[in-house]
């Protein structure tokens, strides 16, 4: 079984990433730069690659990870993304942070990556939490059954694409309890939507992230501004 | 009536570009640098546009054209983006100009576009044309409803997503012969995949276009190398 793997370097997507190789999964990660603020998750992504290589899975079940340069700053008109948006302090904000269709443009590379090493079918992880819900329209099962539906329909044999989402349903206080057994590098992943080395402690990513570690009674190995 | 126009610069948008604006849209035309050999139709898409503005609509209703770059030869896996294939010179084998997921890119940047427009509904039209059906399997309607689901579920608001392909259905000759109508300024446009000036002639997209001038009893006006 072999699939593509988008792995941001949070922490959601690298417990998902030790999750699925536990399965006997061979994984091909993606990551994207795709003009965020926070591009130094990819440093993440790359460092938690490397360590999966070297001390849990081995160079055949984690392949090396991808990067594609997408920039999606030249449209902005999100937090994440556009120099003139601020990004938020407070959860009510939140829907500031939404990029306008990201979602879909980084599972379509992914398809399309998986189209380029001509996988059949095409298998493709993501990570929604049950937390997304609410304010990310594009972290929901029936937009991602509808994609899965245009993509399978959109490639250049008639490959079945199927994008799995196994946490889709999960808190990430739930998340963060499985990735401890899983002995998940926490050290390593990041969040914070700032970018900022030690993180803010304060945007939406760090807040939720923080309630997480807290809610199964332990501390984020993460360096905060705030204590 | 808005829309984002995705044009590309060769015959077939630049007709559909005409027919609509004829119609009373207000058109905001999209170009993608997509790492195509040929970018040179970019060049084109320019100049019809600015063509437009002058002496056809005017600026109120054909905006500037925006030009976004997404570089899909870092996939490659197509005669069209990847150094290292081939541009094919006969028909049969037309799959290798086949760009993997090409269309579910365009259209969603179009949406994303639209959304940072705060378009709503967000329309967005493409030109895929009968003599697509066979070979381009993301030039069906059936996946233009699936795609269309899919970005209207994904939207951050939930603001409807309407993709119009009003020549799905029609043949190269009829677009000729309605474009000749509409004084559609051909000599402008550009379409061999191979990127050369005079056009090559011989690239499944010259061929095609050659024959729908000759089936109208026309010459067509754009330069190329064999006569």
């Amino acid at each position: 079984m072999k699939g593509i793997f988008l792995l941001s370097g949070g922490m959601d997507s690298t417990t998902l990433f030790a999750n699925v190789l536990n399965e006997g999964w061979i994984l091909y990660p993606l990551s994207i730069n795709y003009g965020q603020k926070h591009l130094i998750e990819i440093e993440a992504a790359e460092e938690i690659v490397y360590e999966y290589q070297r001390f849990y899975f081995g160079r055949r079940n984690v392949k090396d990870l991808r990067i594609l340069n997408f920039d999606l700053s030249q449209i902005g008109h999100s937090a994440l993304t556009d120099t003139l948006w601020k990004v938020p302090e407070e959860m009510k904000d939140q829907i500031q942070t939404v990029v306008p269709f990201r979602n879909t443009i980084l599972a379509t590379l992914a398809a399309a990556y998986g189209e380029s090493l001509e996988l059949d079918p095409i298998t493709i992880f993501m990570t929604p939490v049950k937390e997304d819900f609410e304010v990310y329209r594009d972290c929901r099962r029936d937009f991602y059954d509808a994609l899965e539906k245009t993509l399978s329909l959109g490639s250049i044999h008639g490959v079945q694409v199927e994008i799995k989402t196994p946490f889709i349903d999960m808190t990430k206080k739930e998340i963060v309890a499985l990735g401890i057994k899983l002995c998940v590098p926490y050290k390593l992943t990041y969040s914070c939507y700032k970018g900022l080395r030690p993180a803010c402690g304060k945007c939406p990513a760090c807040v939720e992230r923080l309630e997480a570690f807290k809610a199964n009674g332990l501390t984020d190995p993460l360096e905060y501004l705030i204590s």
